[in-house]
């Protein structure tokens, strides 16, 4: 295996989709550090499901990446974040987040964060978004955000000005590469069609899927759905009953969030540090046994050798080891908590 | 008659529609010294109906505005003209419109002209037209724009950001009032309804009738249709041809385009001058006469008294008048003309 091969093989592993793979590869072919970015709109409270872009990003960091975190502010308020909470929802992002990668012992020199605001401001940016925006149909830009931003039956115009900023993201950021999630598949596909009429670069865009929720199939886990997920800061005991209560029925692979999160994130990161997921049981019920790839563990799963019960309570334990420090960072800021998330 | 009646007098004069009156006396009777604006987006090439505004900003000159005339490049732009011609039209419009009001005579020093993009791109103006953007549907948006921005069958983003500037452009031009034709009204009761959502006041919005072209009911004096106008550099001879040529059939004043500019342009400066409009006549077809308002000019024309050519000759000879400054002013900028209108 090609030094080149294993690096594609991290940036594919766990993607649903790949635009632009012959880009990639001649990228990946030149002496160029190639650069990608994230953004996360300033949006509801962060919660576990995140891990799954942070883990994605920590393959990339591995495969030779420079890697961005845009923390979008204005796009959060684009997508119906109150003006008046936006900055402080920034600093609680910016912490928690860092705090997600800190966690994971990632190297944070390598992780370059960037405030939307910080340059999505500036005229240059603003007179390229106004020059896309005379070349680009309501109907179009509609279109591009309509899986993303909250459009409801009556669209405010911030909402179609939201995918035109994200293009535009891709060019002043200086990437080479967009990442995301595949719900972003239409904005992703909108930017690689609409930065070339400005004369810049169409960017490779690369995906994971989304996961299901903890309360079963359809129910996609999100900020914005109280209960389908597992906030950064709950407490252990909440993680311990989030995850009791999760849908997760003997043998059942398909819309098992449990097992989702086990895949592309648990899985995740133990193939990265190269450790095995362990899962204590009484020797009645077949004693400890650990896995080091997650087909493994789905196949017992399936195959109703590993319980749910089982499962569930090894996946509380890892869930609350990677949010103990987490939780531990954020203990500090419990007013700017309440201020960013009032009620 | 009591100052203040004077000044609303001449603020009223020729209006079709006044929205804010009361806010309006209230104005005349403090002792601040009252603003308005008249924005001009930088489209085709301006014509002799443009005179109609600015001969009303000489009104409202008179009635102790300070005026400002707001060159709206970027609002070209959003209305289709492009990018790359943007600069040299601006260019042209500032001189050609410089021009007319001097060939009125107007005290420049009175008058300020804005170029759009000096204060449009600032991040202030960007984040309330974010913020706008928030509250505003595209349903609403695209109402607004209908009657002003070309938007076609498929609008383009851009000519729905319009009217949001356009709102704005009353809040960071300090105005107090905004002054249009009256295809512009969903765009100003648009700005007079959104500007309070973002604590700003709501303004004085005033506005003139449109006047008809010269090919008679129906085709408005425009400046994308050729035909419907004289061009601001247009020779003598061809202003004459044109007039000859004009939509004017005897005794009918409906959807008359010649009668409607001596209404709003030639008699309304000689009202403002205190002089009259002379029409040179044959001993046989009546002799010369003159007229002091328009309503007796009108009169005779309805009554067949006033002839469709002795009529024409007279207005285009005052138009000549007009146009002789402002031909002689842009002799000097051919080569501008070249580039800001090819082909």
């Amino acid at each position: 295996m090609t030094d080149i091969d294993r690096r594609l093989a991290l940036i594919k592993r766990n993607l649903q989709e790949l635009i632009g793979e012959e880009e990639l590869m001649a990228l990946l072919k030149s002496s160029k550090t190639p650069s990608v970015y994230l953004g996360t709109a300033i949006t509801g409270r962060p919660h576990i499901g995140y891990f799954v872009w942070v883990v994605k990003m920590l393959d990339l960091l591995k495969a030779g990446f420079k890697v961005k975190i845009l923390l979008a502010d204005v796009h959060g308020a684009l997508d119906n974040t109150p003006w008046q909470l936006l900055e402080k929802r920034y600093q609680y992002y910016e912490k928690v987040i860092t705090g997600m990668f800190e966690s994971l012992g990632a190297d944070m020199k390598k992780i370059e964060f960037v405030k939307g605001s910080s340059f999505q401001l500036q005229d240059k940016y603003i007179l390229d978004l106004l020059k896309l925006a005379t070349q680009v149909t309501v109907h179009d830009a509609t279109k591009a955000a309509s899986e993303v931003v909250k459009l409801g039956d009556s669209p405010k115009l911030a909402g179609i000005i939201y995918p035109l900023m994200q293009a535009l993201d891709e060019e002043y950021l200086k990437v080479d590469a967009q990442y995301g999630g595949i719900d972003q598949r239409k904005i992703l596909v909108f930017a690689r069609e609409n930065l070339p009429k400005l004369g810049y670069n169409a960017r490779i865009e690369i995906m994971t899927p989304l996961i299901p929720g903890l309360q079963g199939p359809g129910a996609k886990m999100s900020a914005s759905v109280k209960h389908s997920k597992i906030d950064l800061i709950d407490d252990s005991v909440a993680v311990k009953d989030k995850l009791d209560k999760a849908y997760c029925p003997e043998g059942v692979v398909e819309g098992n969030g449990v097992l989702a999160f086990t895949n592309y994130v648990l899985m995740a990161i133990h193939e990265l540090a190269g450790t095995t997921l362990g899962i204590k049981r009484p020797a009645k019920f077949g004693g400890d046994v650990s896995y080091r790839t997650y087909a493994e563990l789905e196949n017992d799963f399936a195959a109703k050798k590993l319980h749910p019960m089982d499962l569930k309570q090894a996946v509380a334990n890892e869930v609350n080891a990677l949010l103990e420090p987490i939780r531990k960072k954020m203990a500090a800021h419990a007013k700017l908590i309440q201020e960013a998330y009032p009620e």
